[in-house]
């Protein structure tokens, strides 16, 4: 298969900030990046040659879209699923695929995939009503966090129940909707391994980073991830399995849990480039952004070679506004600095890796 | 004076690969880019927020896009110093400002302007008219270059001559326009030297490169340039020298040749980021591009710092078709890769540096 040529045009679904570095690595590219995005003047829009507005199942502007572009990919795993079937309907080439999303938005049937191709998970339980709560508490250990199945992210649409609780309560604190009780997973760390996997099946890793959430809201990410050898290697060689059973074309990350001992439990993975991931492009080779428009060009994958050691910081709300211009900042472009917003990021570089 | 906040608008004279690279950066830093350019889909204009398509003293246009911009900076030495002036008198701050493109379109008033603030450059004779050819020629040693003074870029628009030749014909090949002769200079080698100046007047300087022409076309740089150390120091100085005498704000470059025994005879100047500069972003902490922005946006310098030993190749024509995906390649979004047409450049590491 050939890679796309120069001036392809590479079609985005979503208009954030993910979009928006991708759309830098297409341009050094040499492709041209056309956004579909939901709301006017997105961050990805703002910086590519064509921005579409429309709803996600508006189906004349999809295949509009479809029509414009040589390849169409992703950056928001909340695309509805039905979106990416209209594109491919109208010819266009979609990677990844819908199967990524279908595992992906549903916390259920993701946690289940991951078992099913021997990827270890925290225990679960799926919840359908509030009794299915107090069932799964009992079999969890008698504590366990709450999750809605779908539309779920940054720690929305979650919360942690114990024996006893009013669970009545807690079922509503979610409205109502079809749930996972998943067991508190006793961890030193968490940690997360990003790989990319090419048209043909090539596989390429980016080193794990420990990761730090307050809130749930990842805050920090760093490399080394300070955890053994053996697990470094396990959390890559467990990623690169998922994207195999994914049959995936670009960049995923996999979420882990570090045990005591070093033993590693999934928490969930992305079907796209990763917050986690934004230490990449500065400390490395070949960042995220650009190994994702290789995969998705068909292009061969670029050195992921790590240079240095790094710190990547998100900036939330207003800390995006006082840190403009510090070193190794990078803002996203969007308007209203709301507290806990994703503003930008900042990466620090620690020392030369080695 | 404080910098541009994020979310300001640098507004961009000039569509070509310069302002694409720039636009980059610029959204990197939270800044949006209005590119104001006389053709459609330009380079830079399809990964802008803005494109204004208008001949470069459309009034009306000038007007609508300095009412845009923050600040408006350009890629391209010769707009219109009118078009400055336009935009001024509606109330654009525009860095760097009229006098360097007044400076840098005139050959003759380019190189008077170096040696007033004590930069040499080569032997030169104003050529009004094919007389004044053979009377320079008398002056210059017998030989030399006959180069229009406006408008002549990558080798075109000049001729070589001698004592001897047809004046008439050497002067109708140049248009009959208004020229300079200038003296041979018999260099070693050529080498550029990248500084930048900020709006309080701070100081900043990239490592000078080698660089080396075919058919009038740079085809590498490389650094280190292989020079001696006083060299080095004396080419920044100079170009140090030039950004503080132009009250410049921005990044510019001064080309120099080396003569044996390492002394620098300064060829010309471009007000604006450099084709030999283009190394930086993959070497330095901090590229051209961004140092630009960062100079025009008010924000402080990042560090130039080099971190390895690189070479930069201009991809002309189809050789950037072949290179395209190849590990450091930039492509332009150029359409027609005509020959000899700058279509992208490829950075080449060579070595860690030091």
């Amino acid at each position: 298969m050939r890679p796309l040529p120069p001036g392809a045009v590479i079609g985005m679904l979503g208009g954030g900030q993910l979009g928006r570095m991708m759309a830098g690595a297409a341009a050094q590219l040499g492709y041209d990046m056309h956004v579909f995005s939901p709301e006017a003047d997105s961050p990805a829009g703002r910086v590519s040659a064509t921005e579409i507005v429309a709803n996600y199942l508006d189906e004349t502007a999809l295949e509009a879209f479809a029509a414009q572009c040589d390849v169409v990919t992703y950056e928001f795993e909340n695309v509805p699923v039905e979106a990416v079937a209209i594109l491919e309907a109208a010819g266009a080439t979609v990677r990844p695929g819908a199967m990524a999303l279908e595992k992906a938005q549903d916390r259920l049937i993701e946690k289940r995939f991951l078992n099913d191709v021997g990827i270890k998970s925290v225990a679960f339980e799926a919840v359908d009503a509030p009794a299915a709560i107090a069932l799964g508490l009992e079999r969890l250990g008698g504590e366990g966090i709450l999750k809605r199945r779908r539309e779920g992210y940054d720690g929305k649409g979650q919360v942690r129940v114990e024996i006893g609780d009013d669970y009545a309560a807690a079922w509503k604190a979610l409205g109502e909707a079809p749930s996972i009780l998943e067991a508190l997973a006793p961890f030193e760390c968490e940690i997360s391994a990003i790989v990319g996997r090419g048209v043909d099946g090539t596989l390429t890793s980016f080193e794990p980073s420990r990761n730090t959430h307050v809130n749930g809201i990842l805050r920090r990410s760093e490399v080394p991830a300070r955890v053994g050898e053996d697990t470094v290697a396990d959390a890559i060689e467990q990623a690169r399995r998922l994207a195999n059973a994914l049959d995936y074309v670009g960049v995923l990350a996999l979420e882990f849990f570090v045990l005591p001992g070093g033993d590693l439990l999934a928490n969930e993975f992305a079907p796209r480039v990763h917050n986690s991931g934004h230490w990449t492009p500065e400390a490395c080779d070949t960042g995220q952004f650009e190994q994702h428009i290789r995969a998705v060009a068909g292009l061969p994958f670029g050195s992921p070679d790590r240079r240095f050691d790094a710190v990547m910081d998100n900036l939330l709300g207003e800390e995006a506004i006082l840190a403009a211009g510090e070193p190794g900042v990078t803002l996203y472009g969007k308007g209203e600095p709301r507290p806990g917003r994703k503003m930008g990021h900042k990466v620090t570089r620690i020392k030369l890796a080695g």
